[in-house]
């Protein structure tokens, strides 16, 4: 391997863009449509055309620095993430897929390799949504939400829409959305979220899919009494219903392993010590990286919660709020990222990701597979946020290898 | 049997009595200290002493209606309740007791019976404890409190005192207590407040025990964490704990029917949707009418509880804040009670009270026992609290039958 990232050049530069929007417990506050989000872009831009980079911005103000192949007319292959964050969030979370692009570029100009394809890392406009809804970038640039509805939105009780907001930041661009393009291939590097690589002690993950998931909402009403004197029998207990479904919940996700079953939220009326809950509420999660898998766990739900009701003489509201399916990746592009991977001599896994990612929308128009970094204590959207510059290093040098792959036109991307 | 109750005649002084205080919605508002308080007591008197009564009250303004027995000095048989309600309580909860008591000197007085014994109807003070805190009316008497402490009490930012008000009332009396006196036993007929009785189709309860109850808080910490990115085995769910431990209280109540377990109050936090609740505060309620066993349950569940924490990974807080063991009521009160609502024809059971009642704390001074009613879906304390005319006049029956026994030396008081 002659293309090496510079683990040093990675983290200055993953400081150096933290300080603007800093946080004084070390997080960042980056918000997109900011004065903040524009100081971002600007520093990207900068160290982008310092890397001989191309920039061209797209009609929602989606960034696109471009490295040139030998064959100008050959599919793109496309790198990238968000530089925006939460109002309380950390400087990896986006920041580090975009900066892993970077330093591939970086390192591609370093090692003196030319690719076949051309190279574009992108900064996708508004990824966390504090402002106006998550992840529009990828949605204006795949044509699912026209620009200009994009544009027009004007933020809850303020006298500014999208469109005007980014010509006064000066990224409202006239860059080609995705349908007018030629694209290979889309790859994110990002933190995992979550404590899976941490917890086996593992350098890097590759992702290959994403968890579905479907939420419900659900009442039971049972009668609400006195503990003193109502016998058990008599009683119908929306609690106690609530307790057992929400044990259900944990028996299935622990039979469809890896699945996962939440019940976050909960209110009890009238949650008074000695009186028998005549109401709850409360929420569910259910979670399955296979689509099918997922349709099974909601039907053994559904019929379990049906008879435990049935049975405590409940009345239940079943509301299904979400019903969002697992995505698979494309297999060539993870097993090629799986190769650089195994590359670094570091301990790995293949895994599906958990979390929502500009990717795992974009998976469903263009093969696209992510790369995954340790986070502390499975730490994000929090100040305390944290990576290892070894482990974001080592994204970046799979993310590079990878790269020059696709770019290479040795990655079958057809393949299944 | 010769004395046979009015049952009309205990319907209208029920009815003409919850005029005093009564709500748009038919229940009653008679608060202990207010000058509804006094009308009520000064009809109860009016109509005490046109039965023969000579009445006097003691210093916390208790009222004790006699009628003479054939030998003056004989142990005085009691009975009785109070006729203070909840701000919106109803028209039966302690008045049927008191009521009860008065028609069974006028149907003595009809049937022409003398007893042996003297026998005394009480309205206790402030039984409800709407101002000040519940059943003081017992405590000054038995001696538990002492007058001066009691007369001395200010409500929360009044700037009258009990004494004061109760010398305005016209009822700061100097009658003797119980410690002054020769008791025989008490007697108290109330509503059941519970639904056990109508659930059944009975018609009078044989009331010859208190449920003993334990209370608890417990606080279960675990790790908050997005449900999306983190593994079943990783969680450490604190909502999975509670319900854990809520099934524990069902499983343990139901395995020592007649017990009872239930948790009325829970909070959950941070109480999200997608976010694995990281600490659950919540209530229980365990409850049992024989003290051993219902250490056994808390001992059970101290146990199981502890398992479940250690097992899931969280650090528990339990904490029990009241413990109040069972009463056993007299014997051969209770079995006495039994032969009168046997010979009453009518359906009843033996049971014990799962409401407080100034009877559930005399008992542990004098033999005692208690008659129950049915009452409407078990509701009380409520406007929509309601008897049935011929279950208050059942319990009056039986109330005059073992009045007559206990006032004529038939019941073995001493026996166990």
């Amino acid at each position: 391997m002659t293309a090496r990232v510079d683990q040093e050049r990675l983290w200055r530069s993953l400081m150096e863009i933290g300080k603007i929007g800093e946080t004084p417990k070390g997080g960042c506050n980056r918000v997109a449509f900011t004065d903040l989000d524009r100081q971002g872009r600007d520093l990207f831009r900068t160290w982008a055309e310092e890397a001989g980079c191309s920039i061209s911005v797209d009609g929602f103000g989606n960034m696109y620095a471009r490295r040139s192949g030998a064959n100008p007319d050959a599919p793109v292959v496309m790198a990238g993430s968000h530089l925006d964050t939460q109002v309380k969030g950390g400087k990896f979370d986006g920041i580090l897929g975009v900066l892993a692009g970077l330093e591939a570029i970086r390192t591609m100009n370093d090692a003196g390799i030319e690719t076949e394809a051309p190279i574009e890392v992108v900064n996708w406009t508004n990824e966390e949504g504090c402002i106006f809804r998550p992840m529009m970038g990828y949605e204006v640039w795949t044509g699912l939400l026209p620009l200009e509805e994009a544009l027009t939105m004007n933020a809850d009780g303020e006298d500014w829409n999208i469109g005007e907001r980014l010509r006064e930041m000066g990224y409202a661009g006239n860059g080609t959305m995705m349908t007018e393009r030629n694209v290979a291939c889309y790859l994110e590097a990002h933190i995992e979220q979550g404590p899976v690589l941490e917890d086996a002690g593992e350098s890097v993950g590759v992702v290959d899919s994403t968890q579905g998931f479907a939420w419900y909402e659900i009442t039971l009403t049972g009668r609400e009494a006195h503990a003193r004197p109502t016998p058990i029998p008599s009683r119908c207990d929306a609690f106690m219903g609530m307790s057992l479904i929400a044990l259900e919940f944990d028996r299935i996700a622990r039979e469809h392993a890896p699945g996962m079953g939440t019940v976050g939220k909960a209110d009890i009326f009238p949650n008074s010590p000695n009186v028998i809950p005549g109401r709850v509420e409360f929420t569910a999660d259910l979670r399955h990286p296979d689509a099918n898998i997922l349709d099974a766990m909601d039907e053994d739900f559904r019929a379990k919660a049906a008879e435990i009701a049935a049975k405590l003489k409940l009345e239940m509201k079943l509301e299904q709020t979400v019903m969002r399916p697992a995505v698979e990746f494309s297999k060539p592009l993870a097993d090629r990222i799986e190769q650089a991977a195994i590359a670094t001599g570091k301990p790995y896994r293949r895994m599906y990701t958990g979390a929502g990612h500009d990717a795992c929308n974009i998976a469903r128009f263009l093969p696209t597979a992510m790369i995954f970094v340790p986070c502390r204590d499975g730490i994000s959207h929090n100040e305390a946020e944290w990576a290892e510059p070894e482990h974001c290093a080592t994204a970046a040098q799979v993310l590079t290898d990878t790269l020059i792959a696709a770019a290479n036109g040795e990655i079958n991307l057809g393949a299944t």
